[in-house]
């Protein structure tokens, strides 16, 4: 299986703690954190994003993706590739603020809002489909000591289906963990991992992340997003 | 419109608290609060139950059932009956325990299960679809400074629309406003209103009872459940 | 109620068989069809598209859309606004080949693509939800004489309610009418309305696009598509 | 994998047409059809019908149901358990007039009614959905040569994934493939395969339903479908 793990990397290199948390950038950590025998993982950041053409996303499998400040330096040309691959069936996985990502924006056709507030809150994340694959290997809630809070409401499309939502001790609540699909491509929206804790160190969050992976594998992909004219051989139909 | 709210008005024959917050069973407080010029509003208690004939719930536009510890003595018969109503167009709100209700499960085909404790906690319900018709009036939460906690995962099918997500002070999340349709008709589960809080008082609960109401009004109704055989005239087809 | 209907008006200036069936063109003759004392509707060409202007589309409470081969002159960023604007709340119906326009494919994220034949097919339109509102007044099918065959699969992600499904005599199927959420409006696709033959004059047709505007008009409608930061006053909530 | 198949095996016994096309009945048609060295095939007829108690659903990983005549005379208790079984993650597939059954009846609290028509019509059955598990190895369509009519409206709810869409001679047109998540398991509707047509010897209508069972196999089984009190340890979450 081929992975892409695309993370702007930008706060790691600016922000000293950030960098304390993920010397190997956010990228680098998830890497770690959900190798496998089966996966070759490559990670792309904003610096090499050209990397991205068609062909590598048609060779990729499923792509996880980590933006936040830099959404708007990648082009739209590049979001719009990402978004077809994943209608040709390529996975995909966006991440915490990502939620407000080009891609994400496309494929969900929605604004993709929400509300928040830093003030490092404890957050639960509930299992509300504990059969799903992705909640798969996780308890009743994971537990993360510190986490930036999303509030709803999130402006998405009623997800085909929910996994986890997230309540922080502030008292909000957010649909953290929703899955659709788009064309002949999964997508899941993972709501944690803020860059100033450690969390994509957390062991359930890794586990999540890669069930999702395995999850958003491609069964079927196709070569075109065309609509063509089809005769139908009367004689074979009727 | 004709409404009728069914509640096994048993906690308030036999439990002081209750008795107390609610003299006119939690059945009077509900009809008291969401009166209107347009609704004509029946009650029906346990001890009256056998009203709820065929011919009652075809000339019923909405039905809102509270039951909790009762569950077991509605027949099956009447559950059917309810649910069949449903199935032919009658709209119908469950509130909080009647998640348990025969007629809930019936419809939603799964246990309805969920996990629940008792602590008084305050409760926060956020809006997470503010232009879903239920929600209109409400701000972003509804707060309550009591209320049993319930959480997930609540045993339903993957709601059609969800319009609220509770959050508990223990840091419980749970889908407390989750809408249906089955067959010509509409359900919506609502969570809010153990019977030792007064809940039914609390004006925006009211709103969102009363807005369930008109939203689950019923636009056509069938007479029939049956798969007839039904024979296309070539001519007319082809 | 203020209705705004988009038509390329392409073909009724290009084809002899197209004018001679839409001298008003297909605008024009929607706009009769659906005509309503509680209805104020405009009309706009490819000529007049600037007008759509973001003013322009907050006060229109629904939009209906036909366009065929002129998608590609519509701008991005009018498609943009158009989008936005039903994530505001705006209404938006779409028509046939609009299934291939900018503002529905942005909206649904996906690449809305399908088959088709050209072959005059009678079409039987079948209601797979009876008490949807956007089927009141109808049948158990409508009955088209002509129309061009659109096949299955058809590029969308599943429809949060499928009203209608089209047959063709070649054997094709279609999901012909199907609605969807975006944001805090609704949107709803219906493939009736080839140009060359006169669908835009068939009163049921007409009774599901007047059906549609209805359902499709906004119950609430925000400014902002932003994810605001908003702090929770802890005494407010604990 | 330990798959079921019951299959009320009333025509087979009593009709010699059927006899002639099912000597093994449809039970032992599918079983042949699907074998596979990870399968342990187990059949079940009405007459041997109380194999199917809770241990013995509890071990088995999907049910095949097909029933018709004798819906009526399987009890009431056998459809409780199997319904429980799906809540607890049992997969299941119910096929043709299994519309009917009482455990399709109970899993999708709907009437699950429908038109039919028996004029031996070819049925086109087309795939809407080309990347699902269920549809991998099947063209556009499914063509079979005579098949009983089935018509919407199909009283269900709106199914989670829409897979196929059948289309008659005749005009009508069917949702011939619906998935379901009831609690922990999946369900799987297949229309075809009336009894006086050989279609579950059909290569492709064989490779659907075993798609189905690997697509509906358990991956977590829960034991209760109780509401547990569940106390937060404060310390632990706060």
């Amino acid at each position: 299986m081929k992975i892409a793990i695309y993370n702007e990397n930008f706060h790691e290199q600016t922000e000293k703690t950030v960098k304390k948390i993920y010397p190997d950038g956010i990228h680098g950590a998830i890497k770690a954190g959900i190798a496998d025998d089966e996966f070759e993982i490559d990670t792309v950041t904003l610096e090499s994003i050209d990397k991205l053409t068609d062909e590598y996303l048609n060779n990729t499998d499923v792509l996880i993706w980590w933006g936040h400040v830099k959404h708007g330096e990648v082009s739209d040309e590049i979001a719009e590739r990402v978004a077809n691959a994943v209608n040709k069936g390529m996975g995909i996985i966006f991440l915490h603020s990502a939620h407000f990502s080009k891609p994400f924006k496309k494929l969900m056709g929605t604004p993709c809002n929400l509300t928040w507030r830093e003030n490092g809150d404890r957050e639960l994340l509930w299992v509300t489909n504990p059969s799903h694959p992705i909640a798969q290997g996780i308890g009743r809630f994971i537990k993360l000591d510190h986490e930036e809070a999303y509030g709803e409401p999130f402006g998405i499309p009623e997800p085909d289906e929910l996994v986890f939502i997230g309540s922080f001790q502030g008292g909000e609540v957010f649909r953290a963990g929703c899955c659709y699909k788009r064309g002949m491509g999964k997508v899941f929206y993972f709501q944690p991992g803020h860059e100033t804790y450690p969390i994509y160190y957390e062991k359930d969050i890794l586990k999540v992340i890669k069930n999702a992976v395995l999850w958003a594998k491609p069964i079927y992909r196709t070569n075109s997003l065309d609509a063509p004219n089809v005769q139908i051989p009367l004689e074979e139909i009727l």
